[in-house]
């Protein structure tokens, strides 16, 4: 069970690193595959590919499915020769096959994929993109015929599938392969032997078409709590079969990268990439922001003037731009999650917009009150403290607006409405703060 | 199948609006529990309670079983009297009767439970916290003796569940109910009805105990592929089980918390919460943004001399402050994500924090090649390409070290590493980028 499975995964290491290859590989068909994957993905180069090679082929492909697409499994393939990469190839259920024959390059691609008996399945997975829904799918999936009996259905499960799979659910299908319903696996334990599967089965909770985005087909399998959906084509015929285990992966995936998305990081960076890889990776949207920053920037450019007479208002400045950019910081956290749930109805978006911008105004007032008094203690200026209480005030509405209205324009553009919104937003606190500041302290101060 | 259902769904909620009771229950005993859910959130209260008051309780309560607990479920309860109340309790899954009952006020709590026939579970249920393991798992668990034999198992699988049950997976437990392996549902069809259940089981692959996070459970799901993982005592006994779909509830309600606590929201407001609640949330850290933001603030206060006689530097303060504002949000978004998922071993946090220097360090170049290159061209002082080139360097690498080394602090200390951190980020690059450039203008300018 899971007791200190660290110390014998430490041990399993060290019998790879001693050479002990034979140990290793009885103690290997012992642990889950996962955490076979971490040992032979912390193993040396040279050490991890004997230690592939003298793994039986079926416990070797099953920890090189398991392993992270950052852990670079197509190397270990490329590393043991292209004969027993098709035999660790074939063992693979069709999705992860072509997960991993997808990072080869492709020359050595068609040298591994020439020794696979069954390369067609693997082929036709690589021509989907790998965030849709033909991506991410199995072709192995169990269909019986919906006219037969649920002890015929029993044999051709028993037939089609090996004896190391667990099917869930199994699928009906009519004479032409389409898709006409679901038999969970324990109504065929519960009903009589003798009914037909027509009348066991039930109207699919849920099927997907190989196109759709993966994370809308997360939200699906969550709304139906179903373990499984069918991928079926336009003719409705049965293509394959996503399980809740890949489902798990991409939600954990879009979380990374919505956060990286948010924070202006290209969200495939690798999360341990090298400094290199960040660099290259995380200039772009450093250069986006140097133009978006110089907007704020222009605005004290104009006001030099008035900030040569009073400078004391250089002191409020961040703290005006600041604040405004955590209310619209806010508020577009708020406003990104709605839109990425589809909880944001079409038709909403003004009273979306308008809550956040209340909801400014009303911190604006609580803040400013405490800043502009702040700012009269502490003098430099007649008035300072009411300018200062205005600018606070008028920037966090405009940082409620921007929160909300930045992400809403950029999806209704068919932008995602996550990529770079918090940098337009600052950009727009920034320089609203600066110009009703500035504007407000030519105004009244002087 | 899924053709079209928004216009089904119309029309079952225009039956109940128009009162046409009988064809509402027809209709919506045929759409999925999570649609007619989404229908009865739509419903004007009134309308909504007649209508589940109508419903058979096994489809009320299913569809209860899927609103959102945003959607206030136990308001439906309270409305439809302690009576029917009850008896839709008892058609539930012990887990989301748990969950429900949670959210009635005491007084009413006791009421409903009053008429509950099997209270025990709901109410040991109750005792878990919310976010832990306890908390998620349904005590509907099917359990088989391990000496049985699998027909045995059938028949006793058979009485343990209710026709509409699916279980995926069998427990074996010895006499103690101490789990002892795990059996696929489809090996009770495949395999021979005379072997023993000792004889096909499995160990588990998993396990976890009530007291655990829920998403420490959502990422053992993930890694080890089950669609349901027991939940065990210390002394190993069985107490209930955890299936994919609440995790996968989970993590998507953790995505939202996260991209919040980053936003600097209370990560319990609710997405679609009304503006006073808002307020409320999001005061609190505004407060604490308006303290951090002083001291950037003060750092100019002390450097208003300076500023009098060179009043252009004030032109380059938004924009040297933003840019390492923008590198530290970039490291921290990497590495709070690297902590969320444990991909940062201890020991490795001086390495994790060069790396993110050394990428703003680099970044730092370009950026203050061109804009010390656009100060110059701007002119308004000697030397000011030089004082704004080296403060942008400067920040890029004071947002590079701030970015990795606060949630790195905040984890050893125990907190989360993600909540108020990008607050602190920026409060270092502004303070330290207005104390490069002002104090670089100090030196090199006048």
């Amino acid at each position: 069970m899971s007791s200190a499975p660290d110390l014998r995964l430490d041990e399993l290491r060290a019998l790879a690193e001693q050479d002990d290859l034979r140990a290793f590989v009885e103690r290997a068909a012992r642990v889950h595959p996962s955490d076979l994957a971490d040992v032979l993905a912390a193993l040396e180069e040279g050490t991890r590919v004997r230690a592939v090679a003298e793994l039986p082929p079926e416990i070797a492909s099953a920890a090189l499915a398991e392993m992270e697409t950052a852990e670079h499994p197509e190397e270990i393939l490329l590393a043991v020769g292209p004969d027993y990469a098709a035999e660790l190839l074939e063992e693979l259920p069709s999705d992860d096959a072509a997960d991993i024959v997808g990072e080869l390059p492709p020359d050595a691609r068609e040298a591994v994929l020439a020794e696979v008996e069954d390369r067609a399945d693997v082929e036709r997975l690589l021509t989907y993109s790998e965030d849709s829904a033909g991506g991410l799918m199995t072709t192995e999936v169990v269909a019986v015929d919906q006219d037969a009996t649920l002890s015929e259905a029993i044999a051709e499960i028993r037939r089609q599938s090996r004896e190391e799979d667990e099917p869930y659910d199994v699928y009906a299908v009519d004479g032409a392969r389409r898709l006409v319903g679901t038999i969970p696996i324990a109504r065929l334990v519960v009903q009589s032997p003798d009914r037909r599967v027509r009348d066991v089965m039930r109207a699919p909770a849920a099927v997907v078409r190989p196109e759709q985005d993966q994370e809308q087909v997360a939200r699906i399998m969550a709304r139906y709590n179903v373990a499984a959906v069918p991928v079926v084509d336009a003719g409705e015929r049965l293509l394959g079969l996503i399980t809740f285990d890949d489902v798990i992966d991409v939600v954990e995936a879009e979380t990374t990268e919505d956060l990286l998305k948010f924070g202006g990081v290209n969200p495939h960076e690798e999360l341990g990439a090298s400094w290199r890889v960040a660099v290259s990776s995380r200039l772009p949207w450093t250069l986006v922001n140097m133009i978006t920053a110089c907007f704020g920037a222009s605005v004290v450019y104009l006001f030099q003037g008035t900030l040569s007479r009073a400078v004391v208002l250089a002191v409020w400045m961040p703290i005006i731009a600041g604040m405004g950019g955590n209310a619209g910081t806010q508020a577009l956290a708020v406003t990104v999650r709605r839109l990425a749930l589809k909880q944001l109805p079409r038709g909403r978006a003004v009273a979306v917009i308008g809550k956040e911008m209340l909801v400014g105004a009303v911190n604006g007032v609580v803040v400013g009150l405490v800043v502009g008094t702040l700012a009269s203690a502490l003098g430099g200026a007649q008035f300072l403290g009411v300018v200062v209480l205005l600018a606070m005030w008028g920037n966090l509405i405009v940082g409620g607006f921007a929160g909300a209205f930045i992400p809403l324009v950029l999806e209704r553009l068919g932008a995602d409405p996550a990529v770079a919104s918090s940098m337009f937003v600052t950009a727009l606190t920034d320089t609203c703060g600066f110009l009703l500041l500035l504007g407000l302290g030519a105004t009244l101060l002087l």
